[in-house]
């Protein structure tokens, strides 16, 4: 089949990187002379174009994403809420009901003489590229995660944004904790996953690192920071993945479970502050860095990344590939099928070598 | 009175700029052939040295300020809970009283051969240092606020550094509230006066600010977020000081109030964003910005100001005065008695240029 | 003369802080009802449409402004080349001539029915808003320098953004230099004023800084860098204006001299290395920031201050008043006639604060 | 053979990540009840102690390791002279022969008892550390580069600051570069391999890269900007690697040629921006970022790599491996014989995922 036209779309929460996966989509298209659509918000550029004054669905020239790949967010709007396939039906009670709109949404592909679909976003993003594919569009997705638990690519963009952040943010944290001797709890993403955590307290030389992998004992906790006074640095950094929690009160994760099935956890970072306080007589203080990990310029890194998974995208559409996901595979991309993209969330292993660097170094996971 | 050894002692909240102070003053004692000590947190290093196994009271060399202009936080330590006029002790019932301890102070400070004392810190630093100089001791003071708060100097250090992150989370903020069309609040130091929230809200081109000097109406701010809507702007950015307060609820703020004395106020932001949610239907999402605005390197500003602030305090002794407070009036220093340092606290004024400028771009201040 | 319609123009080298100014200027005219337009490159835009594609008189509507206060550079184009008062023309041999184009240039003013301007840039541009001012033209100027060399206000945009690259490029230096025991020689603007050079070096930990107001004496500077080393300290970091100059050979300045008519200066960053490696046998590198110091988004204070300057400028307009500069008197701004607008060069007093300041820390000025 | 005590020495061009480098390793020692000593500038703290007052070789224990992971440089020195195995010996006539130091070298390893050491360093330091391997010395090494062009690891840490701040730079210069019209040339470091050009320009949307691997035709090169003004960009930025050439004056790379036994490249940046503004009529600049590269705060990617690595040389050791050079095998370490370390350099490959990205973006490489 012959590609002229094809479609962007980004999905689930937005990452540093994503418009810069835009822009290299759109230029490497135009340079095969395919002309590029954005699709408003997920896909309720097409299943509403109603709502959208300047049109749900976008003509991308190489003119309109020039000087994007360094803005965060993205420039097509995302949303969290668009499954098209369970999309949520308010009715006439209040209540919700989710209704299957991928019939609809497969017309407006067909109308709009839409050849083929980029779709970039997270594991929920994925599945419903999954199944739109098996109804028979014509996709390549783009993994996006700034939490970095996507199993079937060794990294994605977004991620290094999100640690170079938090390694800033602590950075700054050692200078005023240190005045004050204090116990400085900083609490970062990762509800199934303390990748953010991890390598942030690692390059950020913190004390303590608890993640949702690693249960822990705020005995060991508060050992640890006891041990650092005695051996004359009175002040400790804790970092702290959202999704951190004491021994015997974990929670199962799934393997394939998603960050929208999850409960929802919050406050961690303050009880273990409350805790460590209780237990070491040390003043403590919490700081959540929440959605500041999401914005900003994306590094270089994750600009590389994102850029080389569009132009990726578009390559995978040239050479006939379909119903893939692109990921990476050092120092080169692979494509992987789409069915397969989502199996399996990327948690830390407990023997991996940034865990084994993070022990050797003296750092404490409160087990 | 020939000088031959003086003293510096850092107390209060920390704040960038703590470390170019004490370079300063020690480089230009050491040109006049004065030796220089720091005092360790606050009085505490004289007054319990045996506290500090390395000494309470360290003589510092020009090598041991070396590349300190950079770091944030301050190398003596400082505390909140040091006031020797008014130490706390603790009773064996648990209960803490007062105690003067002003007497042994001052003989540590005349066993220790000090000839002058610089006291850098905030309104309560320079009360305590005032009523030290009415003792006898030869004091110059240098002010340090984040919050920009003392009426005696148009600026000090620390105040610059604040407002940047702040600006810079801002930034950060909006790429992400634009993609998802949320109302990010964000919670910015401040509980009397809103300096950090006015100028970081501004440079960080917020929709509106909320400072404790305007007492605000939730239908003004939820109207302005519908008027952002109505012209195409579908996310918003909030800036909260932590003491603004709705109208009517408002709390009385004395002359020559201190942060000590208010009531802890908590919480502002996360309730600003459930009442615009709960009025205008928009997801909102809160970050605290806390303890992020303290730490980190000082600005280039902030460690010119402090420099100089240094400087100029150890002129200020050479020149024979004493019992004076260093102050900003652009663009030199000038010298006000210690007597008027803090007599008035400086919030907003409404009418002031910035205020003017930040209507003038369309700001709402939800009045 | 009530207005309807304004222009806005901006001229000279770019400076971090000149869409701060727009956005300002256009939102604080909407807010009265008046139009904003901007001229594109100077008055090229109004003298010489038919260059620009999409107009060279562009209307600026509020939506076109938003998020342009983080933007370094200008969204209109700046020119340093197009003085409409003596513009000038390529004849046929190849050489320029000089022709009077104010005659057409206000012809186009009255044709697009402005009814006043305000005047973005340096000494030359309002130099050219003076004379187009006693023409008829009502104007109100904004001053931009990042040199920091307008003698009517205290300070002005683009230099915060410029001393705080410089700083940042000087502590980087540090580590390097100290690791390879090197003297690092870092270039800076600077032409006739020293203050990029002072208060970088200064800020930066500079030990030795060389500025047009001081002609030097390489030995001093040698002997300088031979005393770090006996004190331990194996590296050096010196700080060049690029018109510094040595002793002897120095050129007059004349006051009201203008960067355009200067002799052009370079390389005076590899001369100092050379000379400093001659003398004390030290390894050098060489450092010349050149054109990093324009660029990038402006920090907080310079966007501050050019949203004052801009709302400032529409105010002036307002209230009746032209022919006249903005300038900041702190805290608030004031108006100066454009006629004395750029009357002097702003050079750094030898004895002012920050001078003595950098003199008790111990830095060199080679003299 | 039981360990009790390690030496580290960092030898060659500093690079961000030496320190980290340098806390691992004396972390991780540490824990396993070994003590580590560094040796100041490469072999030189060993080989010359009475050059270095406080000692040549220094006892590194945790505390002296604190804080040093976010340090740009080395705290150990470094140097690019010192090749014990060739050291250069200056003569009474003013020449200087090359003498062989490696017997004193061992009997100083020997009489401090050290029973290992760890070798930081590029293909020079990765040389050395094989012939004093061959003589008996037990070894692990520890590959750094800013220019990524080792060929045994994937990447090793100092590259990615590198190449962070190249972006950070060409981000700025954007604004200048449009708001003047002008094409900017950005020289960056890279004699043989264009890793640095390649990865700051594609990131930085850089409109031509001109790299050492692909001489250039000036005349594409100027085709390209010609395009870029024909549609509508007036502006443009050419990132230039030092090593980059026209066509037809190459010069051959052999295989595991060293840059110490180069020719001397200087210039390129000017005299690429003086062609284009030959051919295209169009003003130019050129920034020169030479040693702003080596220098600051390591980003979190080379911290970790660096932490890693340093983490790794120990564990090596325990695990009794020697003559091993610690590399990075995404998204693990592993580790390969020292006399295959340096056999080849890791040239940019013309079919490189990251080149074929570029080229689908529009980028020019002067072919």
């Amino acid at each position: 089949m012959t590609i002229r036209k094809i479609a962007i779309t980004t999905g689930g929460g937005d990452a540093p990187g994503l418009n810069a996966v835009i822009r290299a989509v759109v230029l490497a298209a135009h340079l095969r002379g395919w002309e590029t659509y954005g699709i408003r918000e997920g896909y309720d550029g097409l299943l509403f174009p109603e709502r959208y004054p300047a049109g749900g669905l976008v003509r991308l020239l190489p003119d309109a994403v020039r000087g994007i790949t360094a803005l965060g967010g993205t420039i097509l709007g995302t949303t969290n809420r668009g499954n098209p396939l369970h999309y949520p039906v308010r009715q006439l009670d209040g209540s919700y009901t989710e209704t299957d709109l991928s019939a609809p949404l497969l017309q407006a592909f067909a109308l709009h003489e839409l050849d083929a679909l980029v779709a970039v976003g997270g594991d929920g993003s994925m599945e419903i590229a999954h199944a739109l594919a098996q109804k028979g569009l014509r996709i390549v997705g783009v993994p996006k995660t700034i939490d970095n638990d996507l199993a079937q690519t060794v990294i994605t963009f977004g991620f290094d944004t999100a640690v170079s952040f938090a390694t800033e943010a602590i950075d700054r944290l050692h200078t005023t904790a240190a005045s004050h001797r204090r116990v400085m709890v900083v609490e970062v993403m990762g509800r199934y996953a303390g990748w953010i955590a991890l390598n942030s307290g690692v390059s950020g030389s913190a004390d303590v690192i608890l993640i949702p992998e690693i249960p822990y004992d705020m005995e060991a906790v508060a050992q640890k920071i006891r041990d650092c006074e005695a051996f004359g640095q009175r002040h400790a950094i804790v970092v702290v993945a959202e999704g951190a929690h004491p021994k015997g009160e974990g929670y199962t994760i799934k393997e394939g479970a998603h960050a929208g099935h999850a409960p929802r956890l919050g406050g961690v970072g303050e009880h273990v502050a409350a805790e460590i306080s209780l237990l070491t007589g040390k003043e403590t203080r919490t700081v959540v860095l929440g959605h500041l990990l999401r914005g900003g310029s994306p590094t270089t890194f994750d600009r590389l990344v994102a850029l080389r998974f569009g132009a990726a995208a578009v390559r995978a559409l040239a050479e006939g590939q379909e119903n893939v996901m692109v990921a990476l595979d050092p120092p080169t991309v692979k494509y992987v099928p789409l069915a397969e993209a989502t199996r399996r969330m990327k948690t830390v292993p407990l023997d991996c070598d940034t865990m084994l660097t993070a022990r050797e170094l003296g750092i404490c996971f409160g087990d």
